[in-house]
C-alpha cells in the first residue's frame, strides 16, 4: 500500500532508533531518519512534520517552506521560542514524561548528600572506617522553584520519604503534594525556610535570574540549591560567591548558562559543588514516541495537540 | 519525692542524651547514666532493668545478679544471643525505627549507581562534561532477602519508584509490599531475576553464609548486591571474586564480617565496592527512648514486650 501521506522527517542524534519505534507504531507512513541537519537538507522542500531535537529544528527552521508542525523531544523548547523566529506553525514539547526521572534525579542526590556519599567514598579510596552518622531527609523541608508536573513529581517522591514540600509558582495552587504555597516576593520567605531549593524553571522572562544574590542570601547556611530547569535562572556569579562564602552548603547543577561548560570555568572547582552534565532526564525514544504517535492522531483528526507551547509564554 | 523503684542502668555512648529524654519521659524514675563498661560498674549488684548497646551489656553480663530485662538499643542482638551466654532474662530490640532510614540507604545508593555519581564526579574532578545518559530505577527488580519491618519498608519505597520486589523469606508472605515470595532453594531462582539484591538478614545459623560463591553466580552480571543487615551472611571470598571477575556489577556494603574493617583488608579497593562502614540506620536516642517508654509501662503492667528477642531463632 503507498502512502498517500508526506515523509514525516526525523531530525534528532537517535533518529534510527525512532523509526524504528514510529514505524512499528504508525506503519502506514514514511518515516525519514535524519540524525543530522545535513541528512534532512534533501527534504525539506516538502516536510511539513518534524519530531526532533530543538538545536537541529531550529537550524532548519527558516528552509521548511510547508513546515507545520514540530514535535520536540526535550522539554526545554527555549532554542525555538525565541524572539525573532517564526512562529507560523505548532510546537509541541514532552513534559509528563521527565517528571519521575527528576525525582529520582532529586531524591537521589538529596539522599546521597544526607548519607554524606562522596565523603564516605574518600575514605575508603584511604581505606579510612567513616562511620560519621548519616542524616535523613524525614522531616526536612524541600522548597520548588515552579509547580508544573516536573516540581509535581518530585513533591510527590519527597513525599513519601516525609518531607515537608513548598511550592513557589506565579499564581497556580493545584498539585496535591504541595504543603504550602508561595507567590511574588514571598520567594525569599520559602527560601528562608528550605533545607533543599529546587528549581525546575524554564528559561522564560520571569525566571531569568531568579536565583540572584538576594534570594541565596535567604537560604539558610545548611540549605543546598539544586537546578534541574535551565542555567539561565541562576546568577551564577552569586551561586559562586555563596557556595564560596559558605553562605550555603552546596549545590548540585544539571543545568548551566553555557553547556558543555567549558574546562577552564571556575564553577567546575567551587567548594561542595555538583556538576551532572544535563543528565538529570535524558529523553528515551521509547517514552517520547507514543506522544508523537498520540499527537499525530490528534493533528490529522484536528483535534488539540498535547502539550502545546505558547510561543509568547515560552513554555 | 522518694523513688520506690531501683535506679535503671542507662549503658551506651550516647548515655546522657538517653537521660535527658528518660528523666523527662518518667519523672519518677532515677536514672545512672553509663557511657562506658567502668561506669556502670558500681551499680551492677541492685540492676535488673537496662537500656543499652549490645557490647557493653555483654561485657557485664556475668556480673548482674538482680538482672530481668535488657532493652538494646539496636536491631542487631547477635551478641547477646550467642550460645552459652546466659537466657534468665527478657531481651528486646529495637525494630520498625530502621525502616525508613534503611529505605533511604538503599534507594539513594541505588538511585546513585543508576546516575553513575561517583563517574560523573570523579568527571568533575577533571573537567569534564560527562553526559553518558543515567539509567532509572522504573521498572528494575528488587530482591529482598529477609522481610521483616526493614525490608517491608525497603519494598514500599521501591514501589514508589516503580520498582518490582521480589522477597526471599523462611516462610512468612505477609507484606503488601513484596510482588512475589521465594522460599527455600527458590532463593536462586529469585537471584537470577535481580537488578538489585539486598540482604536485610540478621546473623543467624539459617542466614550465615546464604550469600556464597552459588547465590552470588546466579546473578546476572548488571546486578548490585547490598548489605544492609548483618556482615555473617556474606562469604566475603566469594564476594571479591565476584566482584573481580565481574559476574556481579557492583557491591554496596554497610556491614561486614569484621568490624571496623581493617585498613590492610582487600576489601577497600575491589572493583566496584562501596563500604559504608556500619552507618546505614544509626540509632538516634530521640527514635529509641520511647520505645523503652512503652515497653517500660508493659514491663511494670506484666503485659508482653514489645520486640522481644526469642534466643533460640537469634531475633
Amino acid at each position: 500500500m503507498l502512502s498517500t501521506q508526506p515523509p514525516i522527517l526525523i531530525l534528532t542524534a537517535r533518529a534510527q532508533q525512532y523509526q524504528q519505534l514510529l514505524e512499528a507504531a504508525l506503519p502506514d507512513l514514511t518515516f525519514i531518519a535524519a540524525p543530522t541537519v545535513e541528512a534532512a537538507r534533501p527534504v525539506v522542500e516538502q516536510t511539513s512534520i518534524i519530531l526532533g531535537d530543538p538545536r537541529p529544528v531550529r537550524s532548519l527552521l527558516n528552509e521548511l517552506p510547508a513546515l507545520r508542525w514540530v514535535q520536540c523531544t526535550w522539554a526545554g523548547v527555549d532554542l525555538l521560542v525565541e524572539p525573532g523566529l517564526r512562529r507560523d506553525y505548532i510546537l509541541t514539547n514532552v513534559r509528563d514524561v521527565f517528571g519521575p526521572l527528576m525525582a529520582e534525579y532529586v531524591l537521589g542526590y538529596a539522599l546521597m548528600l544526607e548519607r554524606r556519599g562522596w565523603q564516605r567514598f574518600r575514605a575508603q579510596m584511604e581505606r579510612r572506617w567513616d562511620s560519621t552518622v548519616a542524616g535523613t531527609l524525614r522531616g526536612k523541608r524541600l522548597g520548588l522553584l515552579g509547580v508544573g508536573s516536573i516540581g509535581g513529581e518530585i513533591a510527590r517522591m519527597a513525599h513519601h520519604f516525609g518531607m515537608a514540600t513548598l511550592g513557589y509558582t506565579r499564581a497556580s495552587e493545584d498539585c496535591p503534594h504541595i504543603d504550602a504555597y508561595y507567590h511574588g516576593d514571598a520567594c525569599l520567605q520559602m527560601a528562608a525556610q528550605c533545607d533543599y531549593l529546587v528549581s525546575t524553571l524554564p528559561d522564560t522572562a520571569a525566571s531569568r535570574r531568579l536565583v540572584n544574590r538576594e534570594l541565596l542570601a535567604a537560604l539558610p547556611p545548611h540549605a543546598v540549591f539544586m537546578n534541574v530547569g535551565r542555567g539561565s535562572v541562576v546568577d551564577e556569579d552569586a551561586l559562586m560567591a555563596a557556595l564560596q562564602e559558605g553562605s550555603i552548603a552546596g549545590a548540585v547543577l544539571d543545568v548551566l548558562e553555557t553547556e558543555p561548560l567549558p574546562p577552564e570555568h571556575p564553577l567546575w572547582t567551587v567548594p561542595n559543588v555538583l556538576i551532572t552534565s544535563h543528565t538529570a532526564a535524558a529523553s528515551f525514544p521509547t517514552d517520547i514516541a507514543p506522544i508523537f504517535v498520540e499527537n499525530y492522531r490528534r493533528f490529522q483528526a484536528g483535534e488539540p495537540l498535547l502539550y502545546r507551547v505558547e510561543f509568547e509564554r515560552g513554555y
